[in-house]
């Protein structure tokens, strides 16, 4: 079990590494690093090279076992940052555990077999850390995806992808990746995993995840609150669309009354795949010249950034992110402090 | 004088002329439309045809002497909409006069004469209509700019125009119709009017100008609140920067106190031009791929349909449009419904 | 049957009607107007509105007859402009004949029914013109596509539509006026239709077709060319991918030797979607900036532009448009004069 | 002196160093690398990381003496890719040299004195290398420009910079450098230095120049052929405008009939300032969208791609980059490969 720390600061650009002397000014070495979640300014979607570049100069800094993930798109108002989640020798109130399954043969990736081995890897990680199942807020989750070369490897081993096209095996990979999620922390039960899997509609409330190319094994951060530990915790929330102020404010309320601040929050912004936010037409999904993904950052980012007031917060969207939504629900987390 | 409602109704594409119809239902008449303010979906930038094909499909169904503005963009929440200020045969609370200067010669087009002439058409609007300019709220102008060909036509006059440089004139002609207003509503003293043109630096907290090759004079739509006559109010405030939550809530809180709903909010978004928000980098003016002005709308229009929970509101930005900005303030512009 | 003939001019904007006065100039009515082929300067993509603008503008203009087609997409050295096919009293070489299918039924569009109407259509324009099939170079062809509303109508009637989404509908209604073009110029024989409709793989090399929302019939033109009876030609070739220079420079070495010249060109511009050419990677497919599409346009038209010497070219790519692609050779389509 | 040889290899990503391999297969080593020149997949704007990313995994693999040169976008057809620049031990007919003036204190940035040292270490570099200045075909430099912070450093010094606008710094830097290259290469006298620095309008029409945050003296790598010397050649020209296929069909057909082949062409692309060529209005200036250059690029791609069959050119444009452009000419740079 570690108890965790939550610092951030902004980056002048995706190669900037500047965050380290900070970090270490504020007395944390990079030993201690967990995981580095950050913001770059990239377009967010396919051809998004800010990201590649952040994790490029990053992945040198911190330890073989700590996580790193990088979500393009700094849009609107939201300002480039990264946030560091760091062991602390003494307790927090928040908690984290870091590890990685074995490594997932190409033909398992994105199936029954990935999802029980994400599971498994959870368990173990909460047994370990003695972390409960009920404090737990958010497993952050990295998973591979299948490139030309997997399913060619595959089909030469005479066996079946669980899909040739390697854009869907991104989401066929984070939906496994969510379901063994779900089944670590019960919100599924274990002899329903086949269901689950074939039918594609079931979600953990707890689960972010995403796929990329760079890795064979899937990388897992649990982080729980206990606050009977200290003066930190985690609150989690779903808006109930793209617009629904009233429950961040409720959120932040209950934080003030309590004498507490936030320290990051994480969200997840979508553009309504009906194309209507409460009866009205947005046009997020019919801009040729402007990802949708794009469009729905900068909008619930400067929902979150006025709230807040401050724009050094992770809102992240689409394909290449992160948490498991839940029809038109758009996930909200944060991690806050209070004075003991 | 000519008391006012205001209503508001979706579009499903930029010639959707679907509202007079729902006009009609409503109990009004195409000749009691004063004005048509709508947001339109295209870009909001230079080759946004959307603003066009709108203007051109809604100003056959006006009356003559109506004013229409169309301002383009309609990113992240936003939602397609045009806003109807109808004349009203019973007090409302709300008042408004329409009106044009004289043609403006080329030559004076954004000079001190240009500024003179709108002074003296507000004047004589607001004579007219007994509005008194403590209860003006805002004052809509669109006003012309210099072509190539009007360039030309200065010179063969071996005239002077204000600048060769056709998009600069653009600012040009808002600024001295800004100036104009602000000297009607004794912001600034008429006998500092060459100075103020001058400067360059002056502004009018009511005005909202945009300039636009069809006109060749000024259109003026002057909105007044007398709060005891009806139940309708306007009411204005300045974010201090694009995350400002606290201006707006502040102003809601009091509509709520009071009984009253928004019927509409106009307002204005800008990217902070010194590259930060609180201290914080944003990177809005370095995106390459997309414009400063969408990121802006996106993000503040974002901010208000949030704590609205109404996504067809008014937030433009940018040259095409309307406020004068002062400093980094957002100027925000509502208009309210209050039970009597 | 009508002898035509081409005439184009430049706009300054999506809706400049200066080419009227420009075509009165050169002696001809808008009575003449058979067709008016433009290319506007929106993305060409769903939210292109320059094409709206252009289409709004244009149709009061022109016989009810008339066909128009907007291509949006100027990009590169693309400059925008409208191409008239003009009905012409005396013989040129070229023939044109204009008509229209049978309103379909919302069940129809797409199917096999379909394509049977624009095959009767066809070949009865071509009996009562005496264009001859080997004559024909290019039949376009506009055809409509199922809206939610039309779906909705066809299942109120307990039939079933060709698709429920209604972007797929477009490709459907496409494909079944192509396979009837075919049909019609026996490029595919009459017992073949229904194989051919399930297919999905055949082609025609002389059909354009598009589809939009604003039409229930089918309007069709065709171009066909006869030597024998003036000095104007059509030609038409398959560029083998997008930088077949070869090509276009073969058919333009014969021009020259005939001391002809290009009145115009019809081009198309796909990105080739195995994501190479000629066995190098291109990175049309994965710009999440810039739609595939409007990058193929500026790369065929910086080619065709360049080897022709002229901007004023039609290059199209994409759903909006028109060309019946095979595989991934890009059509081309010119109409040339020559001195007889 | 150094003999060179000149190969490109694809890349899959702008992270991509497989090239290395290819290299050594050659029989090449990464010692007798001179330059590597790259084609990078970004919008090729300000906020183009693929740039970044590719210097950052190329600069440890090549000697610290050796230049790299990144520009982002492969618009249309052109395909991602970098050119080796090689020293060879046997004479070939290509010769290059590559050197540094020394560091240039900030306050020298874009002054008289930068002119100086470029064109002292340019003279210098020819001397040592014995490369005659009739033979130079291409003088590429990067060269510094002023951060914010480097303008802080001039003005505590009380000094003067050139411009206090950063970005303005990066032209004046260039313009700089590419004098100084004039100089040596007797294009312009230097006694006429003051007035070609003061003038603005001066051009070399060999020099290439970009200017970088990253460095603080002018790296310059000099290109030049001896055909005397072997079987490798440059041919330099200028396109009179974006659609001038006629000069370089003229170079390809003089290359076919000496028996040669084309190893690289290095092109520049942009649009037309005065919004026409050849007196056909084009829209690159004024799509809000997509950048000008992005537009250039991939017509001037398009052309070059098609008339040589090779979609791996070297077409590059705007700030970020390289030719000193004289009026609306496009300069086009090839090196070839010839049967001795």
């Amino acid at each position: 079990m570690a108890s965790i720390n939550v610092l951030k600061y902004g980056v002048s650009s995706p190669a900037d590494l500047s965050p380290m002397k900070e970090l270490r000014a504020a007395g944390y070495e990079s030993k201690d690093i967990l995981a580095v979640i950050g913001k770059s300014e990239g377009n967010g979607c396919v051809n998004d090279f800010s990201r590649t570049l952040s994790t490029h100069v990053w992945e040198p800094q911190i330890p073989e076992s700590a996580v790193t993930i990088f979500s393009g798109g700094t849009e609107g108002v939201l300002s480039p940052h990264v946030t560091f989640i760091m062991r602390d020798p003494k307790p927090t109130g928040l908690l984290a555990a870091v590890g990685k399954t074995r490594v997932l043969e190409p033909h398992e990736i994105g199936t029954t077999e990935h999802a029980l081995q994400v599971a498994s890897s959870v368990r173990s990680l909460m047994d370990q850390s003695a972390i409960r199942k009920e404090h737990v807020h958010l497993v952050l989750n990295k998973c591979p995806l299948l490139t030309s070369a997997k399913v060619e490897v595959i089909k030469a081993a005479s066996k079946t992808p669980v899909t040739t096209d390697t854009y869907e095996s991104m989401a066929k990979s984070r939906y496994a990746s969510a379901i063994g999620i779900a089944i670590a922390l019960e919100e599924i039960e274990e002899t329903q995993l086949h269901e689950a899997m074939r039918d594609e509609n079931r979600w953990s409330s707890k689960a972010s995840c995403s796929s990329g190319a760079e890795l064979e094994d899937c990388h897992i951060l649990i982080i729980a609150s206990n606050p009977s530990l200290g003066n930190l915790r985690a609150a989690s929330a779903f808006m109930a669309d793209a617009i629904d102020a009233r429950t961040i404010i409720k959120i932040l309320d209950q934080i003030k009354t309590e004498g507490g601040h936030v320290l990051q929050v994480f969200a997840k912004a979508e553009a309504d795949p009906t194309g209507n936010i409460r009866q009205k037409r947005h046009t997020m999904n019919t801009d040729s010249d402007l990802h949708s993904t794009r469009h729905a950052r900068a909008a619930v980012g400067g929902l979150i950034a006025g709230l807040t007031g401050d724009t050094q917060i992770y809102v992240s969207g689409g394909a290449e992110d992160v948490y498991q939504v839940h029809g038109n629900q758009q996930p909200l987390f944060a991690l806050l402090s209070f004075v003991c």
